[in-house]
């Protein structure tokens, strides 16, 4: 059982784009800048832009930092996205999500140019990713297929299980893992809360990447001896030992499955800093336009 | 057994469009407007523009057809298509696929305006569809979830497999039916040339989609008993017996399948008149500047 080192894979790739970052930009280039929005001052969404903003130094690229207040009005917040929008020295821009309830998310992600969108949460780049053209593909499947990829565990043809359908990971893993390419080619299930046989597709799955945001919800009789395990999820629960007050829970019972897996990814130091990476590529892409012009 | 009758239900329809129409034109409104660019001759695609333009006729719409000689430039195309996205009048249209090898397909699709996009292919409409997001869903897909709602055949929990993983019928039927919605929010899983154990995941199928286009793959022992088969495929066979020179055939192997099944759809008069139907309903929502203004 080999346990996926997304941590250390992350610092590989961070450190390859900061090598090719400083090859631009001797070669007299634009170094790469992302901007980020940060509604309110939620716990979770502090941590994720912080984290965010440090990747952004290790590769080398310029970052700047928006905060509103948690009572911003939408028409401030979207006034604020098309300032982003016009900006020629901003490449790409996040706006952190989740946000306030009065503030319709979709309607901002509406707003942030499809070529600055390098969350690839755009339906422009949603559905050229289902097509299967160019596009900012959102982080964390890229991650994902990345880990995959490094690791190089085989796809094609095997059985790929995704439980959660939701729109940033769920769905957009599902597509992806059924492309005519590598990773991907592989034959794809989605399973969600109304599946009626959830625990028999997941025991049949090759690859089971678990997206339902619902702490160790995969136990050891949900899995196939030698299956590759992805865990999505990433839930606060509450520990009182722990200075922070809370535990990083995976949807996977990591003692209990790993030891009948052939690859599984931990939580902490799996899915997660690969999903920083990812858009640390996706800002990268879009620094050197080879996306859109 | 029950065969799924799609020239009825499409008929059905199409009345409920037409007198719709009648009333929106009564009422002062405008008569919705179709056109439909045909490049070359292909007989197939032929007869699709011509079943298209009598759909037209039936609905009580406008229908434009523009012909374009096989040996038309990119560019002449491609400002056929301008102009008929600056034309007022029109209110939605399509390109009939498939386009001689000199033609890029994706390059047409995209150049159309999405707000007039009514075959659902543009990457706007194919990703506000993979969200959830009101927009033109692709005919055929839609077509199919119109019969299973017709017939009231339920979906929730069951077990979908769709067999094939086509931008215009694969994917987005296996999207749309792990919505949270009815028809949808069944367990999908999609199959394809490459699948490991294709024959196992047919038969545990509770609704079972073939859109490979491989005639009369799907044999008995691939269903389930009492499954709802769906079959997309319309292959042209040979057939010397026949007029035409071929015959229509669907990629189930009907006479062995039908037994078996609670419900299924012939080929022709199943799948293929509801695609013509979707379109129709694509514009008159595009008529009514329903989804977008």
């Amino acid at each position: 059982m080999t346990i996926i080192d997304g941590k250390a894979i992350s610092e590989q790739i961070k450190q390859e784009i900061a090598t090719e970052v400083a090859e631009i930009v001797a070669a007299g280039g634009k170094r790469p800048h992302l901007a980020a929005i940060l509604v309110g001052h939620d716990g979770g969404s502090e941590t994720y832009v912080a984290n965010k903003v440090k990747a952004c130094r290790v590769c080398g690229f310029t970052s700047t930092l928006i905060r509103y207040e948690a009572d911003v009005t939408e028409d401030e917040l979207l006034a604020g996205i098309r300032q982003l929008n016009q900006d020629a020295d901003v490449d790409g821009f996040i706006v952190q999500l989740p946000l306030p309830r009065h503030l319709s998310e979709q309607k901002v992600i509406e707003t942030i140019d499809y070529r600055k969108d390098v969350d690839g949460f755009h339906p422009i780049n949603v559905g050229r990713m289902a097509i299967g053209l160019p596009c900012y593909v959102s982080a964390t499947p890229n991650g994902i297929l990345e880990l995959l990829k490094r690791y190089e565990i085989a796809t094609s043809g095997k059985k790929c299980v995704v439980l959660g359908r939701s729109n940033i990971v769920g769905k957009p893993m599902a597509t992806l893992m059924m492309q005519k390419t590598y990773p991907g080619d592989a034959t794809v299930t989605v399973c969600h809360s109304h599946s009626a046989d959830l625990v028999k597709e997941c025991r049949e799955a090759d690859i089971l990447i678990a997206a339902m945001g619902q702490p160790n919800f995969v136990k050891a009789d949900m899995v196939k001896e030698g299956a590759v395990v992805i865990d999505v999820g990433t839930t606060r629960v509450p520990d009182a030992s722990r200075k922070s007050g809370f535990k990083l829970t995976g949807d996977v019972l990591f003692e209990e499955v790993a030891p009948h897996c052939s690859y599984i990814t931990p939580v902490p130091g799996g899915v997660g800093p690969m999903t920083i990476v990812s858009l640390m590529k996706n800002t990268l892409l879009a620094g050197k336009k080879a996306i859109y012009p």
